[in-house]
């Protein structure tokens, strides 16, 4: 997008001048770098990556994990979500509203297709010893997320650590050592 | 509804059978019982309250708070919502998406309107030494609620230990000992 | 929002510059003035006055209803409403769209929640002999409000009498008196 | 639609039914009886008509206006309106919502077109000697009618007299004149 | 609209500024020149032609069909259609998804109406002697239209004929010989 | 879907009797059989495949190609696509609109991204000498797919051979000939 209206109001260009580059993003053959505390690496291909997304909801992600790597509890605020297990295997799963919070999960192989409805807390955990990959869509141009941990517990400023201690229901000692790893 | 098709698929009564009861619900004065871990109640008003809600995309709550109690936080998947002061003060925030995890809060009083968008982390404290009372809307008929400490520790059955030591890099046992709390 | 786009399209700032101002209102604790004509007063709580609910879908107001005072028949163009009285007593209701125009009516004390679905026409009457107050929700960040009689009988320029007299079959003589009073 | 859910949940048929009739109606070139009170007469082609309009959010509709005949104020709750005079000449015009109640109105002739906003109450006339014939499209399967002086003054039961008296500020016996044409 | 963001994202007037002629449009009752290769003429009021469509999810077109005439095989990739016949006789179709690519048909006279599913290839053919004539509605303020043939032997640059020839199951030099034709 | 109601209507199952397998699916690991006349296979995953894909406007599918094979030009009445090309080289492209048709076309490599615009038609062409495969998502749980020259050649019944022979300017043979081919 030229003119950058955000959220869900980006502004489309001419179709004149539109060009097939605008359509377009090169790389997704590549590993993200999942050497990080988690183990896994996200590429995301969305608005921001192809403007001719605009208007279009939907995206596209590349998820890689390291042996034993996780993409940690997470949602997207504005997005349902459909992957796809391209190399290794994944314990995945989602957890639904209250009252119930029932946990579905399941080990996905190779092939598998699992389904994270909209904004539903989920992961996806290589258990596995060797490296795993997965390719993601979202319903939207522009689907957020929100990792659960670092916005709960490393938010910029902080969130109140008696907050936090009282809805995990612990002490805030626990609270300020966990605020203290990220 | 009279006969149920789920999340956002109810069916309609025939408008010919519709009674002004449909449209009506009883009780929002009524201080919800916040005598619990958390010091709050929410009482919900949505198409499970009210059939003639569905399809118009709106519902509302009505949140009650003890002193100290706390709305923890929360998000609601299909809906953002707006919130207002009725009585009390209460200390608010937001957390945005990813990378920034910017937390937006503020103390608000008596006739104090605040806004948290679709799908984010969101909490209302109320800080003081007497109750308070606030009145929510939600543009969903259907929102829904997923208390983030409850779905991530709580789920039935639990997410394993090692996937949520991971996620909020904290040893097991101190994952076991949050879980054992709720 | 920074520059306008109307109806349904203002403009998102870009969020690295967003403040918590933006998602805030004050003052929803205070009276309308209700010293009018029609003994009510609508205090609105959408987009123009918090820059941050823009394509949210939601807003709110709070109506207060002087003595015998009443919100008069209207419709919001692109909203349904859910309402919920906080103090003294209503009576409401909305009329069906033809060929029934059912009366749907009902009196709500405290507690009392009723939905008006999109587009009818509908009202909220305070037939007690104390003020009354409530506090609406509507789904859209920008609703809109049309008070029939206002629009019917003193729009600018307005509507030939003997279009209105006609609608109404009535004389034109009391089309021309109605129209004297706005 | 086989099954009837209501307003806005139309039950499809299974597609291997499907025949040519559920995408057809016949009967858009006779005239209606536009011989009543108002000279008009609406023949609508919804989802009541064409069951395959079902999800396709559109409609069709015929007006025809006798000589001096009017399409009286009125809004449809969940569409928006673009008109073409197919014969003759209609005065036309909407008004804009609170507080501006602005009137657009313009005289059309043969092949003008007119857009009439969702929620906006508008109006046709035929000022001429001639009868007049127009073609309407509507923005939803089930766009509803509400003809603002039925749904005011002649709804079932009445809207109370004294409500309206006041919102028209004219005396009840007017009131109840106006109720007692209809 | 004063400032343009293209597809869906058109911007709108302040309202304070609008004009009864953003809401206009003349000409429809006159023919289009059907005097063409395929004899028929598409006159289109889209939010190309009328402003105020902005948002409204509607527009017009009138069909002008000389006799044997035809409007080829199109789609509309943002809208559906309903259309009435104002004069003469149409053969009509359109075409369902794979597998079953069933045709539905049907012969039109005066004040038939028909409805063309969102994204679906269909044709009008006036298979009579005398002119014919077609108001249609589309469901979107910007339909887009594609005509088929043109689309695929005349897009510039060219699809590659052997492309097409492998699609359409031909020799390369019929669909050189087609693409000539253009 | 228990119980289906069809294109955009499917019913949802009681939350409380879900279980994993209805937001999972099993298989796009496996080659689709590309031995036929195109060279190419589709294995789609949509709400068809996985029940909890329902409301949530999201669909995968992978493509197999065998070498010279393609994905002949097609449409998906209400889906955009995001694709992306796992193995092989991948010659692609879609034409715009009326009136300009033009071909935006592009060979793309092992992790490159493309995006087919709702509607619009495209294809897929593996002009290399090994086989290539591709992850596409696309933005409807019920995207449909329509391969133009079996719908426009291949109906059943066949449009008449006059009419594709005007629209496509050719003889009535060559249009016989090509529907022989189907």
């Amino acid at each position: 997008p030229h003119m950058q209206l955000f959220v869900n109001g980006f502004a489309c260009k001419d179709p004149k001048t539109a060009v097939v580059e605008d359509f377009y993003f090169s790389g997704l053959h590549m590993a993200g770098n999942a050497s990080n505390k988690q183990g896994s690496a996200v590429t995301a291909v969305n608005v921001a990556h192809i403007a001719g997304l605009n208007t279009l909801g939907i995206s596209l992600a590349r998820v890689d994990y390291a042996r034993y790597g996780q993409n940690p509890p997470h949602i997207h605020p504005r997005a349902s979500e459909i992957l796809t297990v391209v190399e290794g295997s994944l314990y995945v799963g989602f957890v639904t509203s209250n009252l119930e919070n029932k946990l579905f999960s399941k080990v996905l192989n190779q092939g598998d297709v699992f389904v994270f409805p909209q904004g539903l807390i989920h992961f996806q955990c290589n258990c596995g010893t060797k490296k795993a990959i997965a390719i993601a869509a979202l319903s939207s141009k522009n689907p957020g997320v929100i990792t659960i941990a670092n916005a709960v517990f490393a938010s910029k400023p902080s969130i109140k650590d008696d907050i936090i201690a009282k809805a995990f229901q612990v002490d805030k000692k626990i609270v300020d050592h966990i605020q203290a790893q990220f």
